[in-house]
């Protein structure tokens, strides 16, 4: 007999994508991983990121998703753009190889640019590639309601991609009344133990 | 034998009301509707909404509901009004019959314009039936305290409404011990494997 | 046979309190109720509120909780609060005995006044008995953290208050396999119906 | 037989961190500790805090965890770092063996200074061991973008480690149909009872 994985099966998709003229770009949040303790607790093993999805558009209202070019924001990334002012810029690079022999064949920037007038960003993204010796682009204006959605998805998002809401999370809301409570996580009271 | 959905039996109801001397307005938030995918997780296809619902008084301290104009706000449109400064106005416009053969008949309005000296705003609602000829008008000003209600009820449920708390919640919170997990959701690593 | 009811005995207390020289402030946040409809929903049928706690020091770092002043902040109250400049003061009035034949006999104010320099606030609880020919008075400062503090938690409990955390709450996150829903809420389109 | 306390085999642990030059900072949030009530509830008798971990970098990209010094943020220290202006110093002290005859001995501070040009701060831990006659310090520079993820965070903490999260969530969502309810908490109406 086969019993699903229930974290699997149940998961939810949801994202924030807004349409434009050459291009369109959705927002996706991702979930960090987390590794078993000994203890029987958990521990974050990789942070979450909020993928950045854009896609060109091919006619009027068509968007070809096949042609889509990605980039995952880290969470510090997050908080570049979250707190970007009206006038301020912001630009990422990511090496999809770093650390590999393929380090610097491929190179990706997006940067955030404001449009003037507090009206709102433009976002492009460049995925040069040394090997096949191509440039791809894609850009679009985001107005300032919907970099407001961004940031306010983003903000909310930030936690959730640190895993900070799970270690703030408990599990079982009753206390628990018969066994007696080994402490495995730091204690604040660890800072006067040294 | 009837089971009753619990999914409807258990949903609970709760709204934002200001009441003024010639109209009131309520505002509640509605839930994404979520499709289910083969996989057995699910996504989001339809985004919630914020409602928007203005009645207008009929006497002292009495309103007329059954008079009532609503204005669903889009996700957008909630991003828009939470970062509205103190001195700026923004404006909403719907189309109830968009594209259909009655596109045009109706258009509703929603705007809203600063009481000047940072002391809230005033909304109006007009509804414009072009086959009635008829003109509906609802409005009453907000006070900053109530308008800092409306923007921290609207910036809490623009996460929900999109989705993304429950695209960033672990239903299962314990690690499973056992099943492989089948990854379906997009991975961050994604971005290196194109 | 009796079971006890688990709403009840599962309930958690939490509050922030800062105590100074003269008085101590004391805040915690109650939930809203809710009572059934026909639907087997249930709708708020009287918000939560934040309730503020006075009581004055009798001696050095100690207090007498039996001579505390109470203070029920409403929602709009809370925004009022939380929204308030370096440099602007608020002050609310509340008659415990509104529209009773008691009307007028006691009368509370809070006034919360900033210190200069974007250092805090000064709050003050007055409570007039027209009856006894009495007035109480508590008062105390609040530094810039401390109302750092209460404008998070306020800010995070305003949603709350209202409800809105739990009308945005999926029950069983499962979508169900069987039964037909019935819709009981307001649905976006509700907006085109009419 | 043995059950194995659920609370702690459940916990999850999450963090933030940033590694520079001299210095890494690792911060996580620490979870309210709550006591049990006669009437079956239970209230927060010591609230959770924020540890920030510093520890000293030992080559390039090395750091060495066994040297690290703990500093717990209390709720009104978290407070004072998510509301300090881009220009704004604020400093915290803390003594290990406050009220214990030990008094005195170690003393730690922890700093943050504006980098300048709203470009981040300088956080500096110094310990002061007046026993052993040692002073240790560690210290980095956080970008604007990593005290946006910092503040985030801290912001989204601060509810959780005062408890108002659990004070705040309805154990049992279903409006309970038979028991009648004992209120043992303090209801708004109270304002009004005295």
């Amino acid at each position: 007999t086969f019993a699903p994985d229930e974290n699997t099966s149940g998961r939810k998709f949801a994202s924030y994508t807004v349409f434009k003229g050459k291009a369109a770009l959705s927002m996706h949040p991702i979930l960090p991983s987390f590794s078993k303790l000994e203890s029987g607790g958990s521990r974050v093993n990789k942070n979450g990121s909020v993928m950045m999805t854009f896609f060109p558009a091919v006619g009027q209202r068509k968007y070809d998703y096949s042609k889509k070019q990605l980039f995952a924001l880290s969470p510090t990334e997050v908080g570049s753009l979250i707190s970007l002012g009206p006038a301020e810029s912001c630009e990422f690079f990511h090496d999809p190889s770093m650390k590999s022999s393929h380090e610097g064949q491929v190179k990706k920037s997006l940067s955030v640019t404001p449009l003037g007038n507090d009206s709102g960003y433009f976002l492009n993204i460049t995925v040069l590639n040394n090997v096949q010796k191509t440039t791809e682009r894609l850009s679009l204006p985001i107005t300032k309601a919907e970099f407001t959605v961004m940031r306010t998805a983003l903000s909310f998002a930030l936690p959730h991609i640190l895993g900070w809401d799970q270690a703030l999370t408990v599990d079982h809301p009753r206390p628990s009344s018969a066994s007696k409570p080994r402490v495995e996580r730091p204690h604040p009271d660890s800072e006067w133990e040294r």
